[in-house]
């Protein structure tokens, strides 16, 4: 029996104290891994020797910040030196990346340790890969970054890389119990990330623990680490958002949340309900005309040259639904969406977080689907920063996120008021 | 003696008449390549072989549109299947692209026929590659998008895919005496183009006519062609902006400029001054912040695993001045731009198009420097299009061109009105 990874921001601890080296926390990693993948199947290419070569060359270094030694996967749409990137499709078998993407780079630059690729779906789509999830492997980790939940939420590694276009790092961290994170829209650099829908594109993180995202976005930033600083709940200004799409919550999520915040209450936080303007439905409408136009003109020599390598519902479903899509109403409908930025912003003014749910309820049971992007579309439209906290269950005992949703670009006040959220509720 | 390739209105007129096939106008330009190759240093790879048997196929399939048989080079920072891309450095030697970028396959899917690959200075910056002006073998070509204006201005091919990130296809454009056209921001598909500051990178054009702009605009839109109807050029309303940066432009420039505004406001056009506020001269000051912060971090791995490889003013200048930018800073300044693109839309409410310098002056002598972009960073950072027009001579004889800016998302407006300036100055 092995122990699961620690958080970033123990290991970090343990490091700088001398208490645990970058090779040892590797091989506790590639044990766990060596136990847990044969059921979860979270990894695409794990570099073993890779990952010891480089936590030996961080051992031999000076501890330069808490990333040292942490090691790391990479959902297999970003580049990684060496590895092969297949982006969730046979298409490209055989291709070795001649260079890290740049958030690769700057982890690595941090200290950290990759340990290789994560299975993504078909173009980080819909079509699933072989992954399952950690907590039942008959039910979906969800997608599209499926590898990196099932690796975090196995206990695998202690970071994952993913990305989110509608809702690939928020709905697989809530059905895999992990921290999902989706900054402000251009947060990170998306050098080296396969472009799928370039008004949307986020790269994300997956972690055990809250402060684990402030110290990995500080490497990912290049920036000193930011304040992780939980302010007491009563300072707190929360809205309570359902949404429009709530009555697409099932019952027994919407009673979870519900739950959850009126213990919120009852622990001395001070929630108001936002309601949002009726015509914020749209939003799914406006995502799906923006991000099919784009989708289909980014992946044009898929489409074009190896059609029928891909899951008809790709290219004649997504693609052609986007080819379809006027250039006018491309632009009226990024308009539309630049105008509800603006109209939110100053709808939650004075609010420091919301809550809402990360998923329409616990991972779906079966391996073909990979859930619903439903409660996820809205925020990431509206590029404010966005964490799922693994603090509920389904009713089948399953993970079950609640999602916090911050102000654009104040992602470390997020960090912090999701950790003081998370320690109320636990 | 070879002839120059024809423009694409042309070719495409002869294609669609049956008067030329695709391989017979591949051959016209693989001759012409032949001749001028030795001398202009066009090209960075050169797929002779695959351009023909691509003409072959285009000509077993019915005409689908104008871009049928069209060859075209492709600037080395962007994919094309199965040749090497280099990035215009030794880094990436033995790399050869596992996919086309989508704009590749883009231009593919309306008929059109890659020739391979043209020479980008390193990481598309400041250090040149071996391309020579097709005017003076001892005079820049001008860069980032050296060969693709290069291959253009010598009668090559008719279309090349350049990029411009600050003035990398403008510049390159007027020192070659062909037309330049950096399309409204986030007008083509970048995927599969290399990232340099996603703020700016923008997919560009050259070409040897107006109109060929708007039939390459069609393809890579995947958009029907719309409209190319030259007003009468009293019904247009132009701005002369001298800018901020007039007195950088050379004294001759400055004259001809002026002359050519003189001589259109002579043939019945309507010009008036656009002054700009002062504050847009921090343009340089505030482009340098964004695109340096995002530069150091897209070019992560490139700086801290192959620095060595790079030209020190790339890695300590550029992205060292980039990792000392704040995210403070670089988010103020990103917000200051955006003010800018407002202020700018409504002083020029009312003008279809301004007229502009492209370049402080015409090419220069010598090989070791690519010119000042300080006539492209604000139109550039303000997000409209741009096309330099290659109407003018500098003291040496040399090609210069005259820029025009439309408006906003409005670029086929533009195309339109700059064919009415073209056809009032020739």
């Amino acid at each position: 029996m092995t122990s699961p990874a620690p958080t970033i921001a123990e290991a970090a601890r343990r490091i700088a104290r001398g208490d645990l080296t970058a090779e040892a926390l590797t091989r506790l990693c590639l044990d766990r891994i060596a136990e847990r993948e044969p059921a979860v199947q979270a990894w695409q290419a794990l570099d073993a020797e890779g990952a010891l070569a480089e936590a030996r060359h961080r051992d031999r270094s000076p501890v330069a910040g808490p990333m040292h030694g942490i090691p790391f996967g990479v959902k297999d749409i970003i580049e990684v030196f060496g590895l092969p990137t297949t982006h969730g499709t046979p298409i490209f078998e055989g291709y070795r990346s001649p260079r890290d993407a740049g958030c690769v780079a700057l982890l690595r630059e941090g200290g950290a340790v990759c340990f290789g690729k994560t299975v993504s779906t078909e173009l980080a789509h819909f079509h699933p890969g072989k992954t399952r999830n950690p907590h039942d492997p008959n039910s979906t980790p969800g997608g599209s970054s499926s590898g990196s939940a099932a690796a975090v939420g196995a206990g695998m590694v202690p970071l994952a890389l993913g990305t989110q276009t509608t809702g690939s790092v928020l709905r697989p961290a809530s059905f895999c119990g992990v921290v999902g994170y989706k900054p402000s829209f251009g947060e990170f650099t998306r050098s080296g990330v396969y472009d799928c829908a370039s008004s949307f594109d986020t790269l994300g993180l997956m972690t055990q623990g809250v402060e684990d995202i402030v110290l990995s976005r500080a490497a990912l930033l290049r920036q000193p680490v930011e304040e992780f600083a939980p302010p007491p709940l009563g300072d707190l200004r929360i809205g309570f958002c359902r949404s429009p799409f709530w009555d697409q919550a099932e019952p027994t999520t919407r009673t979870a949340i519900e739950d959850a915040a009126e213990r919120l209450r009852r622990a001395g936080a001070r929630i108001s309900d936002l309601e949002l303007p009726a015509g914020f439905a749209d939003v799914l409408t406006l995502h799906r005309t923006v991000s099919g136009y784009e989708f289909a003109r980014s992946i044009a020599w898929e489409r074009t040259e190896r059609g029928a390598m891909l899951s008809p519902v790709l290219v004649e479903g997504r693609a052609g639904d986007g080819l379809r899509v006027t250039r006018r109403d491309y632009h009226a409908a990024l308009d539309r969406l630049a105008e509800m930025r603006r109209e939110y912003a100053s709808l939650t003014r004075g609010l420091d977080v919301v809550l809402t749910p990360s998923a329409r309820g616990e991972a779906l049971s079966g391996l073909t689907v990979t859930g619903d992007p439903v409660f996820n579309t809205l925020w990431t439209a509206l590029y404010v920063p966005a964490l799922s906290l693994p603090v509920l269950q389904g009713p089948r005992g399953m993970p079950l996120g609640l999602q916090l949703v911050g102000q654009f670009r104040e992602d470390a006040a997020l960090c912090s008021a999701a950790e003081t959220v998370r320690r109320a509720l636990s």
